[in-house]
């Protein structure tokens, strides 16, 4: 098993915006779920995404999507747009689940059987660490993390970086779980 | 230098369609160009990135994108829905060429200065070679490269494989970059 958990600071937590972009990039969100779960015409069953959104009006939100028990889905826009607007009103999507938990818990929770990781520039190089098993990796959204959530999560884990290059939120997620897949 | 190229079986060839996903899959050309040229905050100079598309009403057509001379750019769908639609009605913006070179003139011009590589599945592993500078990348959409075109771009390349697990188009990309960029 591998998560990935992005720490939204602005993404909408109700079903009134027009598009993925504008409810508070979302949009990046999408990107990262789509990095996480899919291969090409497959779901990663192995694989638990987390998003905390921090937005208006409602915050935390946490939406959990596990690729175990996700079905019904496409990777594109449309369809995403559908499914978080649904789940964001509170219906129901097979493998997705949506909680008021704040990250700062979901941490404390995860934080008991696993290792967590947090994404930045400046941590240790991710091929001179041993990845533990059922790892955890902690990432922000375009802004990054907030300074305050940095430290929080840093009291439960460790420091981790893909190198010198600023890659985006998604772009670190496909590169987490190649090198995780070739681990194996 | 880096260069991807990506063969679109069904690319839409002209600008009447809604969005980019019905536009023959516009959509995955969007990740892919999002995958290729873009870091966290900023663009890819090194990387140039061209989508050949084969769908109707007039194939193929060339896109190319340089990184070095692309500006006024983000990485969302909306965005490159009206840079995609106005380079497609043959409207300038800058860094993107449109042409109606082909996919086979396109590779018959890249391998005279370039070692070129096909990404496949049954491939070298990535690992086990030594990557050529300057190297340029041959990917198919969501379906693959067809039959015939793959066996011409093998005239002029080789097979490499990033592993056994069926990566998204957009997905590869990332990868390929990540691992250039370890290279270094």
């Amino acid at each position: 098993m591998r998560e990935f958990v992005i720490f939204s600071r602005i993404g909408k937590t109700n079903a009134h915006w027009k598009n993925l972009h504008d409810a508070g990039r979302l949009d990046i969100v999408h990107e990262c779920i789509v990095a996480s779960l899919f291969l090409s015409h497959g779901i990663r069953k192995n694989v638990v995404f987390h998003a905390v959104l921090n937005g208006p009006p409602n915050p935390p939100l946490h939406l959990k999507i596990c690729g175990e028990k996700l079905h019904n889905v496409r990777t594109d826009q449309q369809t995403w747009t559908q499914i978080l607007k649904k789940v964001l009103s509170r219906k129901q999507h097979p493998g997705i689940n949506v909680s008021k938990t704040s990250f700062e818990a979901l941490i404390r929770i995860k934080a008991q059987n696993s290792q967590i990781y947090v994404l930045e520039e400046n941590g240790k190089d991710i091929n001179q660490i041993q990845i533990a098993e059922n790892p955890v990796f902690i990432l922000g959204d375009h802004v990054g993390l907030p300074k305050k959530v940095e430290t929080f999560a840093l009291r439960f884990g460790q420091k981790v970086s893909l190198g010198k290059k600023p890659y985006l939120a998604a772009a670190c997620i496909t590169i987490l779980n190649y090198i995780l897949d070739r681990k194996k």
